[in-house]
């Protein structure tokens, strides 16, 4: 029998609890062995649960015992994660987290560990929920050099920007419905500013570039910025908003942002609405390919970290190649990187719209249908070309970057 | 130095030398020495190549090869493939292939022999091109019971019903478009009448399954009969139509069926359009994911051996657990299955075709821009419970499948 050990019996943790038991018969079947989670280490007690007499206080009881084998950790934050992990790596015990918080910040001493006692560390739940990604970077894109990662990594903030979309409704209206829903925080700041899905770009840029990107060093911005209005021009070009963390490899290095970004129907993001997620790769002699599906909840996130326990046990006595490599990368300014931008100007008069157009590289200039404004969609360009050009504009209001390809 | 040998030097072995000769340094890197392409089979020869002086053509400078570890098959068909890959297996040499008529046909028996002879038969370009959904289905859907399998496999038709839902153009001339532009073959039947999307879905279902699913035991219906008419009337629902292959399982059982279906916009294979291929996979507790790439093309489909190859490079000496076992599985009748239904009916009586609406469960008729038709939208039934509804109405002209969720 393989003990399965799990540290935080939170959503995600119980949620493996339950995957196991649930599923155990197929997981039997692929293991050739029964698996079971023979200890939980939570502060609190769960009465009336099946996992009830399962619960212990103290990691050592996890660490020192002999018969697991495998670790969950689905605690979250860094304090005592980290900690808890690295002694149960130090111990010879394998270990799959769903933490991102851990992997962004520690992942590559973890990674080192885990090599160095010939054990493994498994992350697959700590981006995209069930999306099997991390994984897929490394087997279906071996031999494969990775240009980019465009992906939507939050489902709270895709879930808000889809209903600003197809409602019409303000950003503090459908946070405030979201979070009734339990699909936002009550302080919501890492979905709403980006930091949740900057850890997991960073993680994913990691992977890419065989390196480490610290998620520290990536342009982050939020949603909370983005209007009705907004989202009113991107219906008339034909296209929506998402918020985005990106990564695209460049001449001598890579780029990497956090931030909204006009898609238009033909880019396989725009469908990806509510709170699921979509991760686009693209491979250099691959092309575009982009995996969808649930990004966070219980049994989702949970499978993934199932996913990850069946190939540890599949491979108990060795490390499976996983991760990347010591060694900082340092990803280039973002402002270098080629995009569109939808940029909003005050004032109503055509001719010096249309002039605007023009200087931007833009076909024509849109028009809300009320308001002294308008907008153009800029030719390709970078941000630090686009702030230089909207210098000699003093009614600039805002812009936004938009998918250099798929908008008409 | 590794050793790979391409069998048949058509688009996908050509693309896999270019692939291995343009990727050379990330494969230095991943596997650690080079691997170069030694031998091409081929009953032509190719002047002026970079790849010359490589073709043989005879199968036994291959087979008794000792230094060829690795075999590439991307001949297409049956004979003599089966007859090439059975020997390379049996003489110890791993083999790869992209041929999903040969996997459909022989793969159980290969994978067989494979096994006993410690090698690797690997086929992740038979289904989805460049789209690594062989190798997630075993790994990151691993510990999951996949309930679903709902696939646009095949680019040629999803181009053509693209095109004639967004141009209103008709099934003739957009097949002869796209045969102007090499997306179809003069002989379009094998995509058309939906035989490569049911070899394919066999295949997947065999996966799911884990034993042997004959293609020929497949309700299989292509889209020679899909008009203008079905289009307009999917946009007026806010769908569109596309060709599916789709597994589902069922209490004691699963089903299997190629066909058009019509597909809502929150479905995540709405938005699968033109030559790219998209695969919904269901898993009892991850939910719905979806994979979206190029489902064909030179370098896509390369890559997806490409990506073979590297793991059988990381695992010589050893066969890695992959395709399913032998024991053969018969699908239980489509027609069982739950679907809602499209269903057009001659008339434009009004009263006549609420009358026919409500006995189907529909919400109310639809009329079409001109004509004396209309088309109703059924509840959730058999397709038994479909045609045993329609015998009472003598002015049925057509039915097709739409989706059991997801269109309002």
């Amino acid at each position: 029998m393989i003990k399965v050990a799990i540290m935080g019996c939170g959503t995600i943790g119980s949620g493996v609890y339950e995957v196991i038991e649930n599923n155990q018969a197929v997981l039997q079947k692929e293991l050739g062995e029964e698996i079971r989670v023979a200890k939980i280490l939570d502060l609190r007690s769960f009465p009336g649960t099946p996992y009830e007499k399962l619960v212990v206080n103290d990691i050592s009881l996890i660490v020192d015992d002999p018969e697991i084998s495998i670790v969950v950790e689905t605690m979250g934050g860094t304090k005592p994660a980290y900690q808890f992990v690295k002694s149960c790596l130090l111990a010879g015990k394998h270990v799959t987290t769903s933490n991102k918080a851990l992997v962004a910040a520690h992942g590559t001493e973890l990674l080192q560990i885990a090599r160095e006692k010939n054990v493994n560390f498994f992350f697959e739940a700590a981006v995209g929920g069930g999306i099997p990604v991390i994984r897929n970077i490394g087997t279906g894109y071996a031999g494969q050099v990775i240009e980019e990662i465009t992906g939507i990594l939050n489902g709270t903030t895709n879930f808000i920007l889809t209903k600003m979309d197809r409602e019409g409704a303000s950003f503090e209206d459908v946070l405030a419905e979201a979070q009734r829903l339990g699909y936002a925080e009550k302080d919501p700041s890492a979905d709403v500013e980006g930091w949740d899905t900057c850890r997991k770009i960073a993680i994913l840029s990691s992977l890419a570039m065989d390196g480490e990107v610290d998620f520290e060093e990536i342009e982050t911005e939020g949603i909370t910025k983005i209007d009705t209005a907004d989202f009113a021009y991107a219906r008339k070009m034909g296209t929506s908003i998402r918020l985005v963390g990106s990564m695209l490899r460049e001449e001598d290095g890579f780029s990497v942002f956090v931030g909204p970004m006009m898609v238009g129907m033909d880019d396989p993001l725009y469908s990806v609405s509510g709170v699921f997620n979509g991760i686009v790769i693209r491979g250099n002699q691959l092309g575009v390919t982009m995996m969808y599906g649930s990004g966070a909840g219980k049994l989702p996130t949970a499978s993934a970290v199932i996913a990850d326990i069946v190939e540890i046990a599949k491979n108990p006595a060795r490390n499976v190649p996983f991760g990347w490599h010591a060694g900082k990368l340092s990803p280039k300014p973002a402002g270098a990187r080629l995009h569109r931008f939808l940029v909003r100007f005050d004032g109503a008069d055509a001719a010096a719209a249309q002039k605007t157009a023009e200087a931007l590289g833009a076909k024509a200039p849109v028009f809300p249908d009320g308001g002294a404004e308008f907008a153009v969609l800029t030719e390709a360009l970078t941000k630090d070309e686009l702030k230089e050009k909207l210098a000699a504009f003093p009614n600039v209001k805002k812009y936004i970057r938009a998918a250099l390809n798929g908008i008409a």
